[in-house]
């Protein structure tokens, strides 16, 4: 990580939030989001995810998104896939990092992919395989994501145990990060703290570790809180916390950018990132938004008076 | 504190949330309200405040609904006042607590009340002499409250070394306890935890410690997480958050009682209430709200499935 900021916000809206909205973001329309939020200081956004686009008519121009992206200086650019196809699409589209994302519990792993939790780390080392079969793919960065590490809505409790061990397992092969969801939105603050404790005891503090929390039941800032006390510096988040869908309202999205960043930096910790450039990214994504509903509070509050952000204005 | 419960969470809708709205609660909702909360097991509400009606006519029946609060079985039954007047009407009321606030911030203190610090703390022992003159006044808990400990919207920055000799001028002239609040929601958590750390090393771990949050920039339940792991034990919150003014989009109101009673049960602490039963105290509260907005995830996303809550179903 560079060593200018603190903690890493992984900003994820042009993937998960889009992904769960009904509108569907034109290439130029994200494309104009996405340089104003780097613009911002936003030092990592997901542009994208490789998946068919009968499946997901809202992703259907990553490439092309991951290609303009990398037009933004110092920005690194992330894409999501599902399996190898479409890592193979998104390693010829030249993202710099992939993550790819299996369920812990194998009863949601095998809803979401019809796949067993094995399976899928099988198909997680087919894609290292291609990766590190192409010199020219040497440098990119393999995320393993463990989504409802937290609790699952088809199997509730996950044990802790059974993170672990994906998590070990990704490393084992090859995975260069590993990033943690709670990915439906039941963790609450002093178990996101235990299971980092017990993460870090069990791969070892050298290991990238990223955390992703979607703000579900409100504690979304109080569990990124935890995690960052317990040394997580990647966060994922999602500007205006887009992706509450409209017609399931307890179906709330990320957690929002711009409140994380106010978090942190009013925290003492850096982000390299610059509110109000990131309110002026919130009014260009919200443009071509329809019906769907953003959320946060610093919007609508501002900073506070005598606000000194750890990240020195330019 | 009752030692069945491992965090006091004192509801102060029927004050904080009904001083901050157009409507006027009728003297029998308000005891609907608080009578289905205390029946969910709530275990302290802040019932009314004793101010001159033409100030805050939401207030002027607080002296019967403190009398008629006082025949719910086990309920602590607290009230707020602004000087020694109001403090004769709550004590002959009978309040259990009373609380007396003032603001840490000179600027923030003169603007609300036209007095200096000093001449506030002088009132608040008059009020403590007027308690300790009559003998049935003896048990009656005298609460100093420390408003904008974390800020003020005139004065910006607030020393932490203002907020001990505060703290410290309460204790010496009769306080029971002590309460700090982020009135004017400017507070991160690792502030927060900071500020406990100082006040406990400063009073003592023997002085009651309670601690009061405003959402206005997202960060309540994050910072009534770094307040519990501080060492506080008792959190103020409003059912539903009620007091978002909604003539003031960023005028958010306290944290929200089912919300943070989901963190900590979900923590593993007790507080004793029942979550179901605070679903039911918000339904009643909400029928007597003209336009007045709620807050809250937890009344929209409900419990995860296998959720635990610290304290066993009766």
């Amino acid at each position: 990580m560079r060593d200018d900021i603190d903690v890493l916000v992984h900003e994820v809206g042009p993937r998960d939030g889009l992904q769960s909205i009904q509108t569907i973001f034109p290439t130029q329309a994200k494309m104009d989001w996405i340089k104003r939020e780097a613009a911002a200081g936003v030092p990592q956004i997901q542009v994208g995810s490789f998946v068919p686009p009968k499946n997901l008519p809202q992703m259907a121009d990553s490439a092309e998104v991951v290609r303009r992206s990398l037009e933004i200086p110092g920005l690194t650019v992330s894409a999501l896939v599902p399996n190898l196809r479409g890592a193979e699409n998104g390693f010829a589209a030249g993202a710099h990092q992939i993550g790819v994302v299996l369920s812990v519990s194998e009863a949601h792993n095998m809803s979401n992919v019809r796949r067993s939790v094995a399976e899928s780390l099988d198909g997680f080392s087919e894609i290292v395989a291609h990766r590190d079969a192409d010199d020219a793919y040497k440098d990119i960065v393999l995320s393993g994501g463990l989504a409802t590490a937290f609790g699952c809505t088809i199997d509730g409790k996950v044990e802790v145990s059974a993170v672990m061990r994906v998590a070990e397992e990704f490393l084992k092969r090859g995975a260069d990060r590993i990033s943690v969801a709670d990915t439906v939105g039941y963790a609450n603050p002093k178990q996101v703290r235990d299971l980092f404790d017990e993460l870090y005891r069990t791969v070892g503090d050298d290991v990238p570790v990223g955390a992703h929390f979607h703000d579900t039941r409100g504690l979304g800032l109080a569990n990124a809180f935890a995690a960052v006390e317990a040394g997580v510096r990647e966060l994922d988040s999602c500007l205006g916390g887009l992706g509450g869908c409209p017609y399931a309202p307890g179906a709330s999205g990320n957690i929002v950018t711009e409140d994380l960043v106010f978090m942190l930096e009013g925290m003492g910790l850096r982000t390299g990132i610059d509110l109000d450039g990131l309110l002026a990214a919130r009014e260009i994504m919200e443009r071509h938004l329809k019906d769907e509903p953003t959320q946060g509070s610093f919007v609508t509050a501002g900073r506070p008076l005598g606000f000194e952000p750890a990240t020195a204005a330019a």
